[in-house]
């Protein structure tokens, strides 16, 4: 049935063979050595027997300890308690035998600082539990670890016996949120933050003004926050609130006031510091904009001192960042003033005029004691060498910095808003293993972030589009190199996102709310079956193909599909298994009955679609969708009954997936990748 | 098959055929004259035609207007934004011929009264859409009917021409929240404010004080809150919010200080008014408490008329509610103090002194211009008749109240916490149709208030305990008397509980959220059949059955289980039907079908239950269901072949049925009282 030459096939099979085989190894060691573990601790050691989880389940300190370590540790055992419903003993016990013993060497400083020791070890016998840390954040991380142990069979509750010994890869392990292009209300910042310390992620950098929006209150100048946000920005008080909350999780917080670009929002009641004449008003659209500030105008600097002193105070981290990023200086080229003061100082392009911009604020900040940090563009091999570079470019950019003395943290490779799958996210180093750093050079490397960009995401959706995915990212952060096997990592993360739920976070239960808002009341179970398949475009696509501005409504089919459909990955899987040799009666029996399950809800999913105009433009859908499991179809009988096909027919259904393939409703069929493989092989085209 | 006389027979078929024949008429009837609409108006006449609703829909005020009515166009318009997918024009346009027209006389007073005009009419024609109300928030009752109008199908999305002129049956209309034995964060009470305004009611009753909690921050007596609630308080600046955010939907907002009884929290801090010398500790038990304020001690009046005099002034609402409720006097009876006192001042009883201290109350609250309301208890002819009782007792409590000239408001039958299905609650009338009282008597019952009791509701769980089935009482209370077809109501109800999710209410979304923590990742899709047939145990029977305390985890399967589990209810309607003379063929082929799809689920629902610890006390329901499939069928088969079932055999399945109907893990199937009418009904016994 394949048209290669005996030899290659024989040579492939046998490969194939030794890959299934040894995959299956894999998984089975995997699953014992890392169970629901995420990220993995650097040292596991499983020992026989388990710690049984009953009510009399107890907890004491030992050592320094301070409240939010206490409030901590009250709310890991909620935790536990909403999972197993045993309501425990109240209060930190003074028995001599606790179940859960806490030793903290230090408390450690009350706001987490960059470089804390993360460190703990965990250590699970038959009657207790002992948790050891150099100091709070240590103690909470090791938590984190232990509500991730439980674990439950017909017997009960347990904890199974192991050693852990656990720290950090990376010191810097962050979340970007963009509250700028869609605001997002302190109770989505606060669940983010819970889902942040129980994945042992430790910096929010919180994104808060650009084009589309001023988020924070500022005292000195408030017409900044009250004409630049339509009412939707962070009171101080609301801010302290979160570093605080943040802080009780040992989270630090970073603010980024981007600039001299993304400027437009500071520009609406300040038009005299921009690079244009304005007036300027909140930007709605998303995108790169002209609106620039002027960096040879002391008016500039004259708003900015104070103000950066004013956040310098409300802000204790170290670091702040300044954005820098996609400055096309537009205004700046056409500005006769701005020209004229390049002449007369010698500058000779855009990129030393926002050097100069950049040293001047690097004045700001150093006078508040704050680290600058900025994303490549800000680059200058002069800056002083505590600056922070953040890289959008990627791992050479970084590599660069570093071999010039400069630390850096990684984000090519994190865009969570781009929906792509957590799987490619995962495979991302900020530190690969073919490096050529230095070793000093290598700890120039602190880490890296996930960003959540907001030009499509409000808080109904905001969740699917953070998690479960970042938990990916921050086992990339924390643990070894050598954790990447890809199945064995999306295994847990189903695990990981529904234990993520108890926190608030509503990434699994909001897309059936959508669905049920865009059927207003009609049976949605087909759309289920659909949204399993499904995926948001990827990349910048979505505004290409379904233009929007920031004030449109996000409560179409698009923001119901969430990355990483799950039965797409399923089936994409099979179909990997199946082509690498796997067992082939089993596996495509299987993909034979997932597309024969779809192919039940074809005529509701088609009734349900022309029925609903908020799905209007879905329609191609279910004959997109009827054709796919056609051809799927087709696909699995011939390999079933090992009857070829013809190179016509794989032409011909080629074309069709093609079509098929083009985005509609800006959502497209995240198994066509699985079924192009099945059609070339059913046509006896080895598969790509 | 039936074993009765003929004529029996005859006489029933006949009636049932007639009465089967008038409920599809009046069905059908329904439908089109209700659509989705919840309340129902007053007076609604349908007219030919539909206003499309596409992108360029637009508004603009006319009369009178204020922030936050336009604020509140604001939020309509995105809520139809959010379901059309569109996104209009943004502002209130300036055209002379916007979609809708918004005309109010005058804006109304910013904080809402008592007896506020909410009346309004609403024009729908195939241009233009005309809403007229005499103040702002007449005008957001007709945006929710506007709203609730929109429908949608092959063509487009729509507004059905019609003309509306509406009012409320009753000014009194609302919830009550016990924010003290679980504490509600603000959000959550936000969102509930949304649900509220949706289905028009206007009362927030907030029950600040108990036995378990002191909720209010005091800024006089701040030992009162710091010791009496766990930290769990709304601080002033949250309840000026929460009374902003209430009167920008045209909701009053009315605090209850429950006394002399229902007092533990306060005297924590305060021993020295209670009854009984103490120490006194935050009660964590359900149930009703000895400790009670000591009304012939000074001291407690020292503290409670410059409280009353803070909180009258933090809470601008006319009216202040004392409680009264279930002071037993246990405390009382045993302090000699207290007897002396009643002796010297010819107090005979306990209820006496009870009027004793209401009196010194009064006066406290009469001083801060506020009106006296409180439970049945308190009332006393010669209190002042401005006072208002709130009767759990009902109507004829409240109809004698009304006779002596007192007002009144009803909630015996709209006790929410207790689990009932919504059409028990629905049938209840503050104004029986049969009521003896004069128009001008009846002018005194004012309405009435659910009553969220919140000894088992965490954050996670209190909106499926509200919703949907307040917007069922929220349309006695607005709507005619007329207005109680059960059908109809639930099957409008469907359509509200989906379109409160737009608001942020999790009654739906988090049910599953709730079984995915009980299994910790398994397939819950055997446990998702079954919380469509189990309730929660009704009336106080949770407590008997499942002993919990204030501080336990709320995350069993009776939280995942709700009233009016839905196919339950449809299972039982069913057999009405049947029984009522219906298709038997059609009828018995739906029972069937439904059976033996649960069937199809018994196998997974067992093994999911054995291998999940936390649903360890819901082993017996696996077999329950089975047992109950099988008598379903049964009977079902006996009924459709026409072989009537012996005496011995109904024996054997009511014993079933009767242990089945034992609750266990506080669950009970709902659909057993349909299951025995079939059992009944295939030996030849009328149904009750």
């Amino acid at each position: 049935m394949f048209y290669r030459p005996l030899r290659t096939i024989l040579v492939g099979f046998v490969f194939l063979c030794a890959a299934a085989s040894a995959f299956a190894q894999t998984q089975a060691s995997l699953v014992a050595a890392r169970r629901s573990l995420m990220p993995v601790p650097a040292n596991v050691n499983w020992r026989e027997g388990r710690l049984p989880v009953g009510k009399n389940f107890s907890f004491r300190f030992v050592g320094q300890t301070d409240e939010r370590t206490r409030q901590y540790a009250s709310r890991v055992m909620r935790r536990l308690e909403g999972r197993t419903l045993f309501e425990f003993v109240r209060e930190a016990s003074t028995s001599p035998n606790p179940t859960l013993l806490i030793e903290t060497a230090t408390t450690g400083t009350a706001i987490p600082k960059l470089g804390d020791d993360e460190s703990y070890t965990l250590d699970i016998g038959s009657t207790q539990i002992k948790l050891t840390a150099p100091n709070s954040v240590g103690a909470m991380r090791g938590l984190e670890t232990l509500l991730q142990l439980l674990e439950g069979d017909a017997n009960g509750f347990y904890f199974p016996a192991v050693s852990i010994s656990d720290k950090p890869r990376f010191q810097w392990r962050g979340l970007m949120i963009d509250s700028a292009r869609h605001f997002q209300p302190v109770e989505v910042i606060k669940r983010t933050l819970d889902g942040m310390a129980s994945v042992k992620l430790n910096v929010l950098h919180w994104h808060l003004t650009e084009d589309q929006g001023f988020r924070v209150e500022t005292k000195k100048f408030p017409e900044l926050h009250l004409q630049g946000s339509d009412g939707l920005f962070y009171t101080q008080a609301e801010i302290r609130d979160i570093i605080r909350y943040a802080a009780d999780r040992g989270i630090r917080v970073m603010p980024e006031f981007d600039m001299p670009g993304h400027a437009t929002a500071w520009l609406v009641s300040h038009p005299e510091i921009g690079s244009a004449p304005g007036p300027y008003t909140i930007e709605r659209r998303p995108g790169i904009f002209d609106p620039t500030l002027d960096p040879t105008n002391e008016k500039t600097y004259k708003l900015l001192e104070p103000f950066f002193a004013e956040m310098a105070a409300l802000f204790p981290d170290a670091y702040m960042h300044i954005g820098g990023d996609e400055n096309e200086g537009k205004q700046w080229n056409a500005n006769a003033n701005i020209q004229a003061f390049m002449k007369k100082n010698g500058i000779k392009d855009n990129h030393e005029l926002q050097t100069y911009f950049n040293k001047r604020i690097l004045k700001f900040l150093q006078k508040n004691n704050k680290i600058m940090m900025g994303w490549d563009e800000i680059f200058q091999p002069d800056l002083p060498k505590d600056v922070v570079i953040h890289s959008w470019r990627g791992q050479k950019a970084l590599a660069d910095a570093a071999k010039q003395g400069f630390q850096g943290v990684l984000s090519n490779g994190y865009y969570i808003d781009l929906s792509f799958p957590a799987s490619q996210h995962y495979v991302v180093d900020p530190l690969p293993a073919d490096t050529t750093l230095s070793a000093e050079e290598q700890k120039r490397v602190l880490g890296g972030e996930a960003t959540m960009w907001a030009e499509w995401v409000s808080p109904e959706t905001i969740d699917s589009r953070v998690w479960p995915r970042t938990a990916a990212i921050a086992e990339r952060l924390w643990s070894s190199r050598e954790v990447n096997d890809i199945d064995d990592m999306y295994r847990r993360l189903d695990v990981v996102s529904i234990r993520l739920e108890e926190l608030g976070l509503a990434h699994i239960r909001n897309q059936k709310m959508l669905l049920r808002r865009l059927t207003m009341g009609k049976d949605t179970t087909a759309l289920e079956v659909l949204v399993t398949l499904i995926e948001p475009v990827k990349e910048y696509k979505r505004y290409q193909v379904r233009p929007q501005t920031m004030l449109s409504p996000l409560t179409g089919l698009i923001d119901a599909a969430q990355p990483d459909a799950p039965s797409a990955r399923k089936f994409n899987r099979t179909v990997e298994r199946l082509l690498a040799g796997g067992n082939r009666a089993e596996l495509l029996g299987g993909l034979r009955s997932m597309v024969e399950g779809w192919q039940t809800h074809e005529n509701q999913l088609a009734e349900v679609i022309a029925n609903s105009p908020a799905l209007a433009e879905a329609r191609q859908l279910p004959d997109d969708l009827r054709a796919l499991n056609r051809i799927a179809l087709e696909a699995i009988f011939s390999l079933t009954n090992g009857s070829s096909r013809t190179a016509d027919w794989r032409t011909a259904r080629i074309a069709e997936l093609d079509a098929i393939a083009k985005p509609k409703a800006a959502v497209e069929f995240a198994h066509i990748a699985g079924i192009r493989k099945l059609v070339d092989s059913a046509a006896g085209v080895r598969a790509q």
